[in-house]
C-alpha cells in the first residue's frame, strides 16, 4: 500500500471530476475502492467520500457532519450494531488531534445542493474540528466527525516551505490543529479563578500575566449548541483543556475527575462560589466521548 | 473612568467616520484623547488608533504591525529611548494572551491605501496574534504587535449569547484567543518525539492517541518569516508551548530552559538525534521577548 498523502494531490485541482471510485483511487485522491474513509488508524485519515451512504450525514457545504464507519448490515445498509472508535473512525479522530488536512470527495448520492449530478468530484481540503459519539436515528451508537473547510484557503494549499531534510517523500501542508476562542463569558470565568486551572491547579505565567483558557463543556455551535454561559464554562490550563475536549478524562456529576483510559481517579474539580456551574452538563459531555 | 468595553460599541457600525479625537472618545470607540492605545495594563487594550505616528508601523489592511508607546521625544516625535512592556504596551500584550478583540481606528495620517483622507474611521475588530520587541529604525528597543482582522467576521461581532448571570454590564464578543497550526514538518517533529514535550517530558493522552504541538521557534509569516523546517520546530505540550511563545521562559544556546520572570533554571531541552535543531534560532527568539 502506498504511503498516505496528507493535503493536495499533485495535478488534481479542486473541482476535478471522476467517473467512478476506481479512477478516484488511481489518481490518489481517495485510495480505498469501497470504504468512505481513507487512512490508517494510528496515523490519520487523508480522505473521505461523502455520498449519502449514511442517513445521519449532514452536508452544509463548508461544514460537514460525517458519520463514521461500521455497524451496518451488508445487504440492507441499515445500522444494526454500535460503531467503535477503531479503524477509519480512529483515523479521523487522529486527524482532528494532529491537525491533518482531509481531502473531501462528494459523490452523486449525497445532498443535491452540494453534490455532483453524477460520478465524483474532489472538493478540496477540510479539517476535523471535533468528534463525538451519539445514538443514531436507528438507536445504535454512531461516531460523528465535524469537518470544516479551512477559513483561509491558503492555509491548506501546498506550501512553498522546504521539506523535512533528508525526506523528500513528505508532502507539505499547513492546517489548523486547534483553535481556542474567548468570549465575554469565558473571560469572566477565567477572571473568577484568577487563571488557575480547575482540574490541576496550574496557573501558567507568561511575560504579560497569567494564561488560561475557557472551556465550553458542551461545545458551542452546530451540532451541540452548548450555551455560552458560566454554567457551561470551565477555566482550564491548555493541557487539561486538550485532554478534556479529546476524551482523555471525564468529570462525574460529583466533580470527580476520572482518567478515561483506565478509570483512575485523578482528583476533584475545584469550583468557586459564584460560578454557577451546571454539573448536569458535565454528565452530558461525558456521553459524547464514551466509546 | 468608565469600564473598558471589549468588542463592538453599540450603534457604531464598521466604517463610521469621526471628525476628531474628541468625538471618537465621546462615542466610546477610543476613550483616550491623546494616546494611541486605549485600555488598562492588567486587563487588556480595547482600542487603538493607527495614524502614522510611529514610523515603524506597517499597515497592510487586514494585518497591522503596530508599534507600542513610549520613548519618544515630546517635541520632535523621534524615538529617544527604549520602550518598556508596561502601560498600553502591556495592555496590548494582555489582549493577545486573553484573546480580547481590539477596535481599530484609522486616522488621516496613516498609510494612504487604507486610511481615510481626513478625520478618523472605525475599521472594526482585530485581534493581537503576537508581540515581540526589536530594535527600531532609530536603534532603540520598540515593542511591536501583530494585529489581524478576524478571518471570520461573525466571530467578533456582538454575540446573541446570554450575558453572565447577574452582570448585564459585560459586553459580549467572541474572538480567537489562540490558533495552533500543523504542517508536514511539525508533524514529522512530533512523530520523532512520539508526542513527548521536549521541555517538561509530558505526553498528553487522549482517547485517540497522544497529543502534542509543533512550535516554530521563530514564528512563521510576517514579519519574522521563521522557516518551516525541523531546525526551527520544537515538539511541546500545549502548556510549554504557550509559555514559550509568550515569554514565560527562554532557552539558552546550551539548551538550558530558564524562567524568564526570575531567571531560575527550569531544566534542559531534550533533543533527539536526527532532529537537526538550530540552537542559533533559540538565541534569536529569546531576543524577541526580552524586555
Amino acid at each position: 500500500m502506498p504511503d498516505l498523502v496528507f493535503g493536495e494531490v499533485p495535478a488534481v485541482p479542486v473541482g476535478s471530476a471522476f467517473r467512478d471510485r476506481e479512477s478516484l483511487s488511481k489518481a490518489g485522491v481517495h485510495r480505498p475502492n469501497q470504504g468512505g474513509i481513507g487512512g490508517r488508524q494510528g496515523v490519520g485519515a487523508d480522505s473521505i467520500v461523502v455520498s449519502g451512504g449514511y442517513q445521519d450525514d449532514e452536508d452544509l457545504g463548508d461544514l460537514i457532519i460525517y458519520t463514521g464507519q461500521g455497524g451496518r448490515d451488508g445487504n440492507t445498509g441499515l445500522q444494526v450494531a454500535d460503531q467503535e472508535l477503531t479503524r477509519g473512525n480512529l483515523a479521523l479522530a487522529r486527524s482532528c488531534d494532529e491537525g491533518l488536512p482531509v481531502r473531501v470527495v462528494r459523490g452523486a448520492g449525497g445532498d443535491p445542493t452540494f453534490s455532483p449530478s453524477h460520478g465524483y468530484r474532489y472538493d478540496g481540503l477540510y479539517f476535523v474540528t471535533s468528534y463525538w459519539s451519539q445514538a443514531g436515528t436507528h438507536g445504535f451508537r454512531i461516531w460523528r466527525f465535524r469537518l470544516e473547510r479551512n477559513p483561509a484557503d491558503q492555509d491548506v494549499s501546498p506550501s512553498a516551505s522546504p521539506l523535512p531534510a533528508g525526506d523528500d517523500t513528505v508532502p507539505t501542508y499547513s492546517a489548523v490543529q486547534r483553535m481556542v476562542r474567548n468570549t465575554a463569558v469565558t473571560q469572566a470565568v477565567k477572571d473568577l479563578y484568577d487563571h488557575t486551572c480547575q482540574i490541576c491547579g496550574t496557573r501558567l505565567e507568561t511575560s504579560s500575566g497569567p494564561y488560561a483558557e475557557g472551556c465550553h463543556v458542551i461545545p458551542r455551535g452546530k451540532p451541540h449548541h452548548g450555551p455560552d454561559t458560566p454554567a457551561n464554562v470551565l477555566c482550564l490550563c491548555p493541557n487539561c483543556h486538550v485532554r478534556f475536549d479529546r476524551g482523555g478524562f471525564y468529570i462525574d456529576g460529583d466533580l470527580t475527575v476520572v482518567d478515561a483510559l483506565d478509570d483512575r481517579r485523578l482528583g476533584r474539580l475545584s469550583v468557586r462560589s459564584g460560578h454557577g456551574l451546571d454539573t448536569a452538563l458535565l454528565v452530558r459531555q461525558r456521553l459524547l466521548l464514551a466509546s
